[in-house]
């Protein structure tokens, strides 16, 4: 195999990179992103290439006629896309479609796994969301991922590449440090506390969220790798499984397993954050993604003491 | 009002125009296509210009603060975006979105009315299509309308137009010559027995099509300039009333109203055609188009005696 992944500067190309690079058969690894990505375990088969996906040209040199799969992470987030419209078109539109044109060009036939959001949902939702739930996207970052999810497909059926779409769970609980994701504070108010820091929440309790954790969806990222293309025929996004839970709860799971650590969230309700997110669906049917064999979290308290052991 | 027409050459873009021009509140008219579209009743307040909305330079030209209305007509057709997917992708996603940034920037906030198409529609579908059905088009013409209704609507939730989206019933009896549509055939079956031609028919007779007049669409099209901008804030995008008919009760239908004209008609199925067709839903449930007052065809037998008179 040989794999480039986009975003790989980022904690979920990182820790993919680092999952796929315990497979011996694959051959080479690409690691790319705005900022040259580290490379993980020092292993030889890694490159770590600095470019752009806006400019055409850096996109087609990422690509060879060996590519066999492209894991494409690399996107501008959702509260900085819906602060910096133009950026966001540019990376997660033009560049999307850069990469599927070098695809289609220099490995035609290729595996593109796209990782899409929960956020192409939004509007007047049912009360619980299926992959045949019209998108209705109420942000710039769930238009612009529903727009390369369309690409993605098309693309597809017309065989320029072999395309699948993860719709990822909001990833929780994330490392490192908050980002311009609108969800950032998921992470926040359980990674904070447990480092002795103060987090903020921006949002009310009551708001439900729909959660997977890093080590799930790496796993599920990894898994899409292994399935036949035919399987994705009639439907080319899938909503991978995730667990529904309100900000209130969270924080109790998180007194349960870390005690006082749950004194040190603060409330600052922000209007922009709450809006994007609210607009969000937390309830879904995933029935197609678990006959695919994708997986979900058993619950919260076990996705807090995961990252309290990877944390050490 | 000072409107814009894009695809103004066409016979739906001549036809607006025309019944446009029996408005005393309309200022001025600019309509613009690939070729200098004609100057529909010699009418002063009418320009034409030639004009390509690939080029960005090009699309500004056409857009001035004065701006009211925008009617986005042009696309390459479903055939045509099928063959050439390059040529589809620039026209009808990058000249789409040169379009709405000449709105967002010289007339910000003016109305946009985008003629989407049934065609974002197809992969495994419920019985009756509504407005809260997933769009998984089948064609890249569809993929393409469906990513440029996106950009509508996050165009207007962002407030740099106020947009509003028509997904057209394929439109029946079209006047004129065959054009590069899939769903040509269905008004050539009537409109060259008519004429005393011979026409082909490239679909199986059991067929199902959502027709709408030419007519009837275009004062949907002009009744959507009436509608205020806050009906369309939960949904943007409209399936238009159509009717539900087969091929076969297309042609019974000439032969009521026209008799032996119905024998002109030559059978020769065309796969590429007939994928693109068949993948294409033929019930809709447009009671939310009804509440906003868009109105549809009566009967197929009415829509060819419409033709008929229309063509003397």
């Amino acid at each position: 195999m040989h794999i480039l992944i986009t975003g790989g500067a980022g904690f979920l190309g990182q820790r993919l990179a680092r999952q796929l690079l315990k497979d011996s058969s694959l051959r080479t690894l690409i690691l790319t992103d705005l900022v040259p990505p580290p490379v993980p375990l020092d292993d030889v088969r890694v490159t770590s290439i600095q470019a752009n996906l806006t400019d055409p040209q850096s996109a087609q040199r990422l690509v060879t006629p060996k590519t066999t799969a492209v894991y494409h992470l690399a996107a501008v987030v959702s509260a900085q896309a819906e602060a910096n419209f133009d950026l966001g078109m540019a990376v997660n539109c033009d560049g999307t479609r850069h990469l599927l044109e070098a695809v289609r060009h220099q490995a035609a036939g290729a595996m593109v796994i796209f990782a899409s959001s929960l956020a192409v949902f939004g509007g007047e939702l049912p009360a619980v969301v299926s992959d045949q739930t019209a998108v209705m996207p109420q942000s710039s970052y769930g238009t612009q991922k529903a727009i390369a999810e369309l690409l993605v497909n098309d693309y597809t059926r017309k065989g320029f590449i072999d395309g699948r779409v993860l719709r990822l769970p909001t990833v929780c609980v994330r490392p490192g440090k908050p980002n311009a994701a609108a969800s950032s504070f998921a992470s926040s108010i359980i990674r904070e506390p447990l480092q002795g820091e103060t987090a903020v929440c921006p949002v009310d309790l009551s708001l439900p969220l729909w959660l997977s954790s890093p080590g799930t969806v790496t796993n599920n990222l990894i898994h899409s790798l292994s399935l036949s293309a035919n399987l994705f025929a009639g439907i080319r996004a899938v909503n991978l499984p995730g667990i529904t839970i309100t900000v209130q709860e969270m924080i109790d799971a998180l007194r349960r397993v870390a005690g006082s650590a749950a004194e040190k969230i603060r409330y600052e309700p922000d209007e922009a954050i709450s809006q994007i997110v609210a607009s969000w669906p937390s309830r879904f049917e995933v029935s197609q993604a678990r006959a695919l064999g994708f997986e979900g979290d058993r619950n919260f308290d076990d996705i807090i003491r995961a990252f309290m052991t990877e944390a050490q």
